[in-house]
């Protein structure tokens, strides 16, 4: 679980020196974040998989890392996972095959 | 329902002239998109809510378009499409609000 | 003064459709643009030449068009949105230059 | 050649009006495009083709339409460009696919 | 070599970890990546220039390494490579330059 | 000061061999690069903060530690800095965070 925690580390170290900065814009943003994935008409489950998605079309690593441990806690399969890396890999191209392997590489590190 | 209209006749005109084109490679990625939205371990609506997400934060409208016309054909609500508009709006930044405008508007041709 | 009177428009009447349809996190997304171009370490003329060239190098027309009007009403000079200009479309590259292109004809009609 | 003629004459319209705006990173960057797809260690031709490519991914029509022109003026071959297409839209992902239909639509306005 | 080995081994473990998700349209999508560069109207040599110009715009640096071997492998000049980097980052602009910077050591270490 | 030096370090040493290629656009782009960012209708700090911006919603890590070095450089405060964050992350969106967090990582190494 050696890539998990070093990931989790440093977003908590880090975001704790950005809420530091005391911007009222990125502290709002940052509330945002957490209200916008909590049960609504859409299940958080359901949220977390959309948010996997947009993560691996816009390519970026920590955003799907942060997901792929999200959907984990909240019991997605791994038949799901790679349901979501299939539409993702085909909206956003082959361009997101990098991504695709380290977050494979993370989905087997959470232990699924 | 002047605009969905207009969007699907000019959709459809122009995927038979890519067809016409006979390149195995396109054509094959056209078959992929009806397969990928198909009942799986994810349920077609869902998938068309990860499409209709991953469309807007890559701000492409037509793709918007093309995913709200599934979406609404699937009984998606309101509420529902709004929460993946806060959701895209949240992930993708204010860039995308233009996108939401014409979202919207599309939205409420649709007849929702 | 035709493309800045329709632009403005349609921005209007769907901003209204889109907070119409009640969306927490939308909305604060909304409150939250207004809070970021306000005065504070960067002056209101300074943040919109930000927004200006973020839009651009983003690429988002119509963004383009708000920061334009935006800082057409705040006195900026056309060097100064030359130059804004010129670093957008080094930095993003002639990839931008179709954009380039409306943002010219836009500030045009913008009367400057 | 309505939608060709139209795209030539604002296209050279609007380049008149960004140099007349005399910024020198403008207008070199100007000249570096003249520059870039000269005969080289790649001959024209494939230079077109890879800048078509790229304006594909990148998803800016009116680039497309550029190089288009260009291609047709040095006698690329429909299976060429659609070959090209096909590559730019596996890369790009399905999110091209819209474009794709604006990009066939503008080759057979040329009258290949 | 080192760089080369550690990119074509972890492509290598981490592609065999995808394909073991036995997901039909990631499998798709990697044969199709392979069918798209093989010779047809344009040969492989112009088709991985075109892949390695998109993967630069796109700014993407596995997917530059990839199409740098290939081009090495498909006997590509350097003369040839530094042209495809020149429209790339005229294209993409200068946030494309940190991958340029990459491109470079990559190639150089492929032994050109 | 370990994570500014290395970043120096490697920039200059890759400039150099991107340089030794002698490719006329590579070179005229580097060449505008330091054009774009002199004293003109915006001064030298003004143009940093929105190169910084631009990097930033492009998600370029080294792009904005360039450009946070120029404006460590140029005496621009933390509220300043931080303000372009702000700025940065609600028009590019939450995707944006984790560049945000390595941004803040290398400020504080500058020793703001």
């Amino acid at each position: 679980m050696n890539q998990v925690q070093a990931f989790n580390d440093y977003r908590e170290k880090m975001n704790e020196r950005i809420l530091d900065g005391d911007n009222k814009v990125i502290k709002r943003i940052f509330n945002l974040d957490t209200n916008a994935f909590t049960d609504g008409a859409i299940n958080p489950k359901n949220k977390e998989l959309i948010g996997l998605a947009c993560s691996m079309v816009l390519r970026c690593d920590d955003c799907i890392r942060y997901h792929l441990g999200k959907c984990h806690e909240l019991g997605v399969s791994k038949d799901e996972v790679f349901e979501v890396f299939g539409i993702a890999n085909l909206i956003g191209g082959t361009i997101v095959i990098p991504h695709l392997r380290r977050a494979v590489e993370y989905w087997d590190e959470l232990g699924s």
